[in-house]
C-alpha cells in the first residue's frame, strides 16, 4: 500500500496516479489520555489498525489527481530521524576529494563515524519547498532511500531487522556545507524531505537493489543503486539499535551516493526511486 | 517556580524539601486534535496557563519529600536537544591532551564545531538510572547548566535571547568515547539527564554566575562556574536559531567544563547548581 499525507493533513491511499482520501481510517489510532503525549509516531504504531480501516474506507474514497495535491511528510511525529554519512564508496571518494565537501575536516569511513541525527523540526513533504539559508554556504541536494521502523527494538541483530521496517519512501538529507557537525548543519529547517508518500514493507518486497536518481532543474546529479550500499539496510538497523532504542516512526536515512551539488531558490529538484515513485520539490529562500 | 514531574506523571511544585502535587493544572493544557500530535512540548507551550492553575491548587496539594520521589525528566515531549560541545576551555584543553577523548578525531573550537543533537530517546529524569551501554567503552559524565526554551523563535538575536528562555535545569550530557559523531554516542537511552525539576526563568533571574559541581561516589570530579562559558547563552540561542527555529520544550545542553570522567554500574552520580538544586542518579547497567 502507498500512504500518504497531504494538503490540509488529509490521510491518502495513492493509486494508478490518483490520491484517496482516507483520512476517516485516522479513527482507528487511539486518542492520547493527554500530556505527556506519546513520543512515538502513532500512525506507524497503529497501523494495521489503520489499514484495516483503510481497507474498508477505500471503496468510496473520493479522490483527486496526484499532481492535484499538496503531499506532507508522510510520518508526521519521528521521535528522531538517524542518517548514514558517506555510505557510498564513490561518495566518499568524491567527499575526500573536494575542499567544498570536506571543508578540512577528516572524512572517516562510516563504520568509524557512526550515524548522525537531524532534527525533526527540519522535516517536511514533498509539497513543501525546502527554503535554503546561509546562501553564502553552498547548499547541496543528497537523495537516500529512507526507512521507517514498525517494530519497536534494541540491540536488533541484522537477520532480524527487516521485521522491524514498516515502510519506505524517498529521502532529501539537505545539508548546508561547512566545518560544523553534521547534526547541526543538516537540520536547518526543511532540510529533511520525505516523500511523496510511504510504500508499506509488503508492497516493497526486495529494497536491496532499487535504482534511483536525482535531478536540478532537469539535469542529471546523482543516479546509483541501493545495492551500492556500504553497510546495508539490516546493518544499518543493527547498528543504530546498538546505542538506542528505535521507535515506531523512526526514519533512517540510508546515505547518499555520489553526485552531490547545490541547489539554489528557484531550482526544482526531481527524484526518483524504482518501487516508489517520483517527487519533485521546490527551493525558495528561507 | 520550580516545576517537577514525578512518580506515574504527576505534576509538583518544588518548596522546602517537599514535593506539592498539583497535577490537576495540567487540565490547562488543551488536548491535542487527534493525529498528527504537536511537535513540542504542550506544558511548556502553555506554562503560563499551567502556572495559574498551579497557584489555584497549590494551597490544597497534598505533599511527600523530595527524597521521597521518583523524578522524571522535568519535560516529557522536547522537539530536539540541542548540546554545546567543548565550551568551556578548559575542557577543550582536557579533551586535545587525552586521547581517551578524542579518539584522533580533531577537536576544534566551538565556533567551528557547532552545535550537536541528542535523541529524545535518550531522555530521561534524576529518579531514573543511566544505563551503561559499550562497557568495552568509556562512559563519560558531563554536567551542563540546561536551558529550557519557552517563546518560539528563529534567527533570534543574543540581545533578545533571554525573552526566549522559560526555565533551566541540571543537565547531565552522558557519553560513550570512541570516533563515532557525538550525535550518535551521546544518544544512548538514558544518556541525557534532565532534572531534577525546572526553575523557571522569573524564578532564576540572573544565570550568568551559577556555581555547579559534581560529584561520582563523593569523589570530586567536575567543579566549574558558568560565567566561563565560550559561547553564553544568549550566544548559544542566536547560533542554534541561524540554523533551526526553536520550538517550546527545546532544550539546550550548555557545555560541559573540565574534569569529565568514567561511570561504571553501581556508582551514583551527584550533580548540583547554585540556585536550582541537587540530584543523585544512579548508573547500572544496560
Amino acid at each position: 500500500m502507498r500512504i500518504c499525507r497531504y494538503d490540509d493533513n488529509r490521510l491518502g491511499v495513492v493509486k494508478d496516479d490518483r490520491v484517496f482520501d482516507v483520512t476517516e481510517a485516522l479513527d482507528a489510532i487511539p486518542a492520547p489520555a493527554g500530556y505527556p503525549l506519546p513520543t512515538h509516531d502513532l500512525l506507524i504504531a497503529n497501523l494495521d489498525k489503520v489499514r484495516a480501516r483503510i481497507e474498508a474506507v477505500l471503496p468510496n474514497a473520493s479522490s483527486k489527481a496526484v499532481n492535484e495535491v499538496k503531499f506532507l511528510s508522510p510520518i508526521a511525529n519521528p521521535g528522531k530521524l538517524v542518517a548514514a554519512p558517506v555510505n557510498y564508496l564513490k561518495h566518499l571518494q568524491e567527499a575526500r576529494s573536494d575542499e567544498a565537501i570536506h571543508h578540512s575536516n577528516q572524512v572517516l569511513e562510516i563504520q568509524k563515524i557512526g550515524l548522525f541525527l537531524k532534527a525533526t523540526s527540519s522535516l517536511i513533504g514533498a509539497g513543501e519547498p525546502v527554503k535554503v539559508r546561509h546562501h553564502d554556504r553552498r547548499n547541496d541536494h543528497e537523495i537516500e532511500l529512507a526507512i521507517i521502523i514498525g517494530k519497536p527494538g534494541t540491540n536488533i541483530k541484522k537477520e532480524n531487522a527487516w521485521d522491524h521496517i514498516a515502510a519506505y519512501s524517498i529521502g532529501l538529507d539537505m545539508t548546508v556545507r561547512g566545518p560544523e557537525e553534521r547534526s547541526l548543519r543538516k537540520s536547518v529547517d526543511t532540510y529533511s524531505v520525505l516523500g511523496p508518500w510511504m510504500v508499506t514493507a509488503d508492497e516493497m518486497g526486495d529494497a536491496t537493489q532499487l535504482g534511483f536518481h536525482l535531478t536540478v532543474n532537469d539535469e542529471d546529479r546523482q543516479k546509483a543503486n541501493t545495492k551500492d550500499l556500504v553497510l546495508d539496510i539490516p546493518e544499518l538497523i543493527e547498528y543504530a539499535s546498538a546505542f538506542y532504542t528505535l521507535h515506531p516512526g523512526d526514519v533512517i536515512y540510508t546515505g547518499t551516493p555520489e553526485g552531490v551539488g547545490p541547489v539554489k531558490p528557484g531550482d526544482t529538484i526531481m527524484a526518483e526511486f524504482e518501487k516508489i515513485g517520483r517527487m519533485y520539490v521546490a527551493v525558495e529562500s528561507a
